[in-house]
């Protein structure tokens, strides 16, 4: 089928591409003329036979919300809108209703795959009403991979919704496998780290794809010297603590994950600051510099040991 | 080659299967008379030609260690004893240090693969001398998966450390999958959550054979009403935490799983009757059966709520 | 000076009572009658000497809102709204800005004190204007410690902001006391539990007024047995978890401590179902509703232990 | 009464300098000959008339465990022994059992108040004998708070596992405040931060002699710019976790805390390196430096944002 791409990136790129290789016909827009198929939005739909189906592949936040409204003003009853990115669920409703108020039809993916897409195929969880799901169907089918990995989830949101549940689990497993391979470096009781995370990936319980890739990571740099722990969080992780707080459903472990990724990014903690002010004021001025004590229930080691004499 | 397999209940049992399925001659001892080839563990060695090989099958703890010490009377020098349970690393040092005074070798082997492995191998972490791992290769070649699996991690104690790992892993994993399942059920955004699930399987950064478990789990109870949140735990996530702490590795996830099945537990969690009752205390004898008001900051809802007239 | 008290509950009319014995003029305005000093808030408002303070003391949410709006619509420029109730930071600026759109001032204030300030004084942290602050100070001062407990923390919403992080500390303090007990108990070492927390009142690192609860609640209960390990917790729990989510603020206590709460209130954990599904699958159908036995790497105890014979 | 002490540093010499000023006569031992009283352990237990006290207030480990064995080969039957260090529980057990297979006792006691207990007193937990808590009450009452501070909290061990939760506790109620912290600076909402804690100290439920120590120091360095986040942890906060994993008492609150001085004092976190390795494996090698983008759910912000045209 016909479908016009807006945002022609790593990913709204790639997906064109596997669209293309499978038959569909993609008009692609993006501020980069370089990249571009059209000049603007305008001639994008213009070039669109009606009902026509328009993917949104921009970044989340005010990128989409800006994408959204100028669509809603040049599409027709009839249309519909794919927002594919990863727009929290509650914007997904705004940009629905907004759109119904016009006749225009609204469909939230959330896509997971990354580069390995483009080959591979790429995971869909959809929101939206049946009959829009139905009509992209080509669409769907050519973008997941061959085997399945795909979901219409519910309503307009449950598609950004599940993508975003399926962001917090990631984080919860990449940070049970970063503690693993921490202790196990830490223990030296195991010489061979990299081999034993090699050994895991076939008969063990956590076989998976994130292990292939701490596999291949350490094949590329064994003991990990080269990066700096730091990490970023996207939205999603976010979204899914405030989500659970909302609801009351406690998430020791996705929270937590989340939580050393905020403080991967602290060259110093200031709560840690308060805990070492506070430990110097248990022992008075004179040890506000020093390095312990807690609650100098006894003498610091070193201070007066007596040896048997 | 041939080997004597000390316990022959699911594991033992099954591995001793697959070990005569590839050829090798297995000598099986059981406490129950009904499964086992010999009357005792001394029928057991002389059955046995040197040097011997006994696998040591039996629970962790007292069981295993019973098991060693009897070994450890009957071998001669040369033979293996290998502890194929989940014992704990700290044990293995001092059975190896035992066994070796008598001149036999000791191997301690985690293993993984539950009742799948005795069709698709079991995953194999192994410590000790690395003549003895030689001499031994044709089991663990056997009972491993056809396409890997295996790892000689280090000395003693490393194969049942990075085994302990695995499993503290693997309790981060299936938290961060329950929690996804929990938040999805409660806030009702997704309709198809067990499809959402199945969907995941394909094309996804979650996808692994926890997923696949879950998948099969959600297809025989689909809410899983069937089941009580009860979850036991083994050695091996206690064992993990107490090695984070003895050197000082946070462990944030793998503890909050490890907490979350001792929570499971408790019909009534005793920490929250404290927080209960300094709740009752803030508001004075009258409230202590209410069912709120954090600080009395301002009035319970509905105590006093003054519409606009 | 003359000040209107909507509200006139737990919290309200307590603090009506203390302004009114430090000298104060309080017309009180309740649902209730036949503790109402007036008819309805029109009555109120006409009952006050312009510039008229207005202090509102009903829940958080919708009966603030719509008690803001009334009073919107009554007021005249010059005139100053207190919120003195739990309400959320970002719906102060949001009466803020109404309200000074008709040249009537706003001030949040976040106190702490339940039934026990009547005597011993609220403590008070205040946002708004200098001011605005300036005109209720001698209200401040009649409800506020002898000693302090009064801060102008900032502006409009700077007041109940600090009131939420005061309580999402009082969340992290709580459950370190209810840990603490329930080790004590769980691990039976210690004899006199109820004297050790006692003793602790003098002299120790954790002396504080939570403490000083604590041992009132075992004086009243000393095992706690007649209560449940139930507990709601009130919005600046969650809001504060938000904001530090909002803010990439890691809060591994706070959190942690607003989690158990929300464990408390589930008579079964639909997380924890998810763990004994996939704990079942491991072991095959046959197992499912066994104890135990994690990742099978062993046989579980008793089944197959052999004694040395 | 007459009690020798061993180790004269910070904490054993202000012990004893309160003993002397209550009218106890201490003869003191510590390796340093410029502060002892005597030569060694041998001349110290001469100048001590049968029964003896001796109390020893050197650190936990391998100091205590030589000074206990020493005295062990001095003292005679009827003598007593107070270990006043931060010495585990476990090894009191053992050393109790040593003394008294020669008649000798043993106290263990938990002793809290840094360097403000030589004028304030030493809150005192106490395990061992009746006999022998009562033949030490003229030391303990003389070392206690003037109102109050001690408790005899059961058999031998049970003094030092006191102390230890109340460590436990100590870690998780500053952790509580340094959170509260954090997101105060950070969210910057509230302008007078130091202001505000000073003001929780009337009338709030988190006042507390933590709190008090917090304003000193906040006095001392407003923004606690001259701090570094780094903490040291003593054995207590370890073996209170050990002891929960151990009697499966799940402790959220008290291991986040003591997991926070543990990452405090990392200059790069291991496992936050593995996180980064995978979200560069995420989008292949070509991003493995780049700063984001989770999953690759959607291009990275700015990287293809098509403005409306």
């Amino acid at each position: 089928m016909q479908i016009g791409m807006v945002g022609l990136g790593r990913m709204g790129g790639n997906m064109a591409e596997r669209l293309r290789r499978g038959g569909h016909e993609v008009v692609g827009y993006d501020r980069d003329p370089a990249i571009s198929d059209v000049e603007d939005l305008k001639e994008l739909v213009e070039r669109l036979r009606p009902p026509r189906a328009v993917w949104v592949m921009v970044p989340a936040g005010e990128p989409t919300r800006a994408t959204v409204e100028a669509l809603a003003g040049l599409l027709a009853p009839g249309d519909i809108v794919i927002d594919g990115g990863n727009s929290h669920y509650v914007d997904d409703r705004r940009h629905g209703d907004e759109l119904a108020a016009k006749g225009i039809g609204f469909v939230d993916v959330g896509v997971s795959g990354g580069v390995w897409g483009l080959d591979n195929g790429y995971a869909l969880m959809t929101g939206g009403d049946e009959a829009h799901i139905r009509a992209l169907s080509p669409v769907f089918d050519t973008l997941k991979p061959a085997e399945g990995g795909f979901v219409h989830a519910g309503k307009i949101g449950a598609g950004h919704f599940a993508k975003m549940v399926h962001n917090g689990i990631e984080y919860g497993m990449m940070q049970a496998f970063a503690e693993g391979w921490e202790l196990l470096e830490a223990a030296d009781v195991v010489d061979d780290v990299e081999g034993t995370f090699k050994s895991w990936r076939q008969g063990t319980v956590i076989r998976s794809w994130l292990l292939d890739l701490m596999v291949r990571a350490l094949d590329e740099d064994p003991d990990l010297s080269e990066l700096r722990g730091y990490a970023q969080d996207s939205g999603e992780g976010r979204w899914t603590v405030q989500a659970a707080v909302e609801h009351a459903v406690p998430l020791p472990v996705i929270t937590a994950a989340l939580y050393a990724r905020f403080r991967s990014r602290q060259s110093d903690s200031p709560a840690m600051k308060v805990i070492a002010a506070l430990r110097s004021q248990f022992g008075g001025h004179a040890v506000s510099s020093a390095e312990g004590s807690e609650g100098l229930g006894a003498d610091s080691p070193g201070a007066d040991v007596a040896p048997p004499a």
